[in-house]
């Protein structure tokens, strides 16, 4: 049974990108749905839908009803929309889909592995839409659906998405972090921070060619304890800055040689 | 008085992708010099250079004489060649300018702010290079030998470039090893990291866009404990990667929110 009408539950970053990427594409959205009537409209009205704020009002008649708000929210959204015809799925990366049980008889996961920004459009066509579902007919349903938005759709069960999950925190928020480190380093030094762009391209082309274990530099796997003494007493004016430079300079030494320390 | 004729003091990566970059942009290249008459000869072939292994065959003709070998090795070298005529300038991020006094009455820094691979030739044209002199002729000389190769002559004394470096300790080295971490949490499960690219590409396309500390997401930033404690029990045959969950994390909240913990 393909995909049709969607009811988008959530207005946040990602129902906002999904839900005008499905406009984009013509796939009717017949109802957005946010904890606030205002927020809902925003959405709403930029994508041709009903907004709603109250579960009644909930239209019965939706193929899919995409729900895309916070984590702990899920199971409360759940508890009052249930039981509903059409398919149940939520965004996250977190959330195991048998959350979804008692929802409806077909149910599953539609999780785009990007981060989304509110100050661009999303490109969704090169995006990994990891996809579950309870049955293989909703499998299919959902493949279709995603296959609507991107050409990348992978089957994947809630163990492996959550592990997906953990791996971009490392690869997504705490590179980010150490982003923000550097331009902090830099701007405490009045040197823009766009020197260092060349660098972090390099950085992310290099491991597309070679697995990042081996694609490794810098004073840590060479152990070279003369640039890491410097650096670490470079950074005594910050402490945290200091303790994490220690922490994975240590950790990349062991790793190429586990006496080093 | 215009850089025409250099010697290539070592022959490492960045000997090797400085050297075949100016052979081809015509630059006459007279020796290789290192340690091992092997590898002095691997790049200088290429190069059509002389190789050469002993101190006492450098061409003293040089308009500059660029030493790229490790920071340790640099003094050595001076206190065997010096005194010469030409320009000394060494590549280094992390080595002070005033390393090479006495080298010659005119000295500076070639500093190349960019990581290099033997799997692949560097375009040169976009890399900022940091330049520095013991005086203005000098000046002038060193960053119209870098426009040689380069669009982005940065002029950075001595302090802001060791600021640069360690920055670029956190912005390459360190998010190589979050890509590492990514990687391995992967491979345990039979996902091929490929997955992970695009989430990867646009974490960095953010940063062009805004400020990196507000760019920041995930849930350390939300202090989104559930989650937190989640990876942190995922994580339990990891040690380390679980250690240094827990710090970037405890950081990022609290970048946010001192009294998070």
């Amino acid at each position: 049974m393909p995909v049709n009408k969607i009811v988008l539950i959530g207005a946040g970053n990602v129902a906002t990108q999904i839900g005008k990427t499905l406009h984009r594409k013509g796939v009717k959205i017949l109802q957005v749905m946010s904890r606030t009537q205002k927020s809902a409209e925003n959405l709403a009205s930029m994508i041709g839908a009903e907004a709603i704020s109250d579960f009644s009002e909930i239209n019965r008649d939706a193929d899919l009803y995409l729900i895309s708000v916070t984590d702990d929210a899920i199971s409360e959204i759940i508890s009052k929309i249930s039981p509903l015809h059409g398919i149940v799925a939520h965004t996250s990366g977190a959330v195991e889909m048998d959350i979804l049980k008692g929802s409806s008889k077909k149910f599953g996961v539609f999780y785009p592995l990007q981060t989304f920004s509110k100050f661009k459009e999303t490109d969704f066509s090169s995006i990994p839409v990891c996809t579950e579902a309870s049955d293989d007919e909703t499998k299919l349903a959902l493949a279709d659906f995603a296959s609507k938005i991107s050409n990348d759709i992978r089957f994947i069960d809630s163990y492996q998405r959550s592990q997906i999950h953990l791996a971009a925190v490392f690869v997504n928020n705490f590179t980010n972090y150490m982003f923000a480190i550097g331009n902090k380093i830099l701007e405490k030094n009045n040197i823009p921070f766009d020197i260092l762009y060349p660098l972090i391209n390099e950085t992310v082309e290099k491991i597309k060619h070679q697995n990042p274990h081996q694609a490794q530099t810098g004073p840590a796997i060479r152990n070279d304890k003369k640039v890491i003494l410097k650096h670490i007493k470079m950074l005594q004016d910050e402490p945290e800055m200091q303790k994490l430079y220690q922490l994975i300079s240590e950790q990349i030494s062991k790793s190429v040689n586990p006496k080093n320390k």
